[in-house]
């Protein structure tokens, strides 16, 4: 496929990369080395996003709901979120980690990411991860005592803790589950949802084909 | 189908009844003369709900964003919204009417039914109802410059213009689209999504019961 095949591209996409422990448990390893496997899929994807002309992607790394599993699986799955930021430096994106940097299970080497966009090499897409990421946190942020939002045409998503992330076109979902699992409530409100059956590790460029291809196919209407 | 099939049921099930506009052009009628088409298919939803023993129901009535619409539709389905509350009023649930009611778009005759919710018959099911509803809006509601949402565990839902309705299971979305349109973002955060094509008018028995069959199928990790 080139990308002038598509006669429209989402300018945001939400990635949630699911499925890790699963593709573990299936290929008969311990649940939390799945992790590890979803490294490459997400560079592969990365160099997908710049070739359709992505503007903009943000991976869903982990939640504060997630740190609340076995320690080895909460090692492993932070060990990857870094790995995957350094390996991200040698190449060509605009960083920028969300999440509560505040808690002791924020890791410390991807401080210096965090509520700041970092420019690696040629800067070709702008990259959100989220890393200890928190709804909760997340839209409390809007509430610092100096805004009022219940005044007229409040612009809220202005105030929240990650409103440097823009309003999301398309969420792909790889793992087969249909749901959002707290992925920002507020930049998902008119996205467009594609479920990928597969699992993460498991990652096709077809199915990100595929994707495009269906939301071409969809009608944008911001709920009007 | 016996309600007893079943293995697991959700408790709060969100409807979004999509795609009245579309049924109507399929059909040769003018767009807005669908949501009236729309009204049967409710109360049969109703009924299955009682009988299947879903708890709480949230259906998305319409939006601020829908009010954008040309005069006709705007008329229509807010016409539509008014005989429902009207004819449920005959019917046996606790009703809930949640939206912007300062807005002068709120319809005046569901004004009584607004933020408090008003007990029909027996009571057999919470009915949350949104009506000239604002996502921006509803989470607005947390400040009130009393409270302190950055504060560590600050419970965000207990405090949002929707603070009545609690989280959902499981949306069921008519008329094929896949996304949320703006519709309760924190009661939705951990919600199973379950797409039906039909448009809403053309709403059938089945349809409901495969949600159901496909819901006690789904885990549930709420995120961790």
């Amino acid at each position: 496929m080139s990308p002038r095949t598509f006669s429209r591209i989402p300018k945001h996409i939400g990635i949630i990369p699911d499925g890790n422990r699963r593709w573990a448990v299936d290929n008969n390893l311990h649940k939390q080395d799945g992790y590890a496997h979803g490294l490459s899929p997400g560079f592969q994807l990365y160099e997908l996003m710049i070739k359709y002309g992505i503007k903009e992607a943000t991976f869903y790394g982990f939640t504060k709901d997630n740190t609340k599993r076995p320690k080895a699986q909460t090692s492993a799955f932070t060990k990857a979120c870094v790995e995957a930021v350094e390996n991200l430096a040698d190449r060509d994106a605009n960083l920028l980690v969300i999440g509560n940097t505040k808690s002791s299970v924020f890791p410390k080497p991807l401080l210096k990411y965090a509520n700041q966009r970092v420019k690696f090499g040629r800067g070709l897409i702008n990259l959100n991860f989220l890393v200890n990421y928190d709804w909760n946190w997340d839209l409390s942020h809007a509430y610092n005592g100096n805004n009022n939002p219940l005044q007229t045409n409040f612009d809220l998503i202005s105030h929240i803790g990650s409103n440097d992330i823009s309003r999301m076109d398309l969420i792909i979902r790889w793992g087969g589950r249909r749901r959002l699992s707290g992925f920002l409530p507020v930049q998902s409100v008119y996205a467009d949802i594609y479920i990928v059956n597969q699992y993460w590790p498991d990652f096709q460029e077809e199915q990100f084909i595929d994707a495009l291809k269906w939301y071409q196919t969809t009608d944008i209407t911001l709920g009007g």
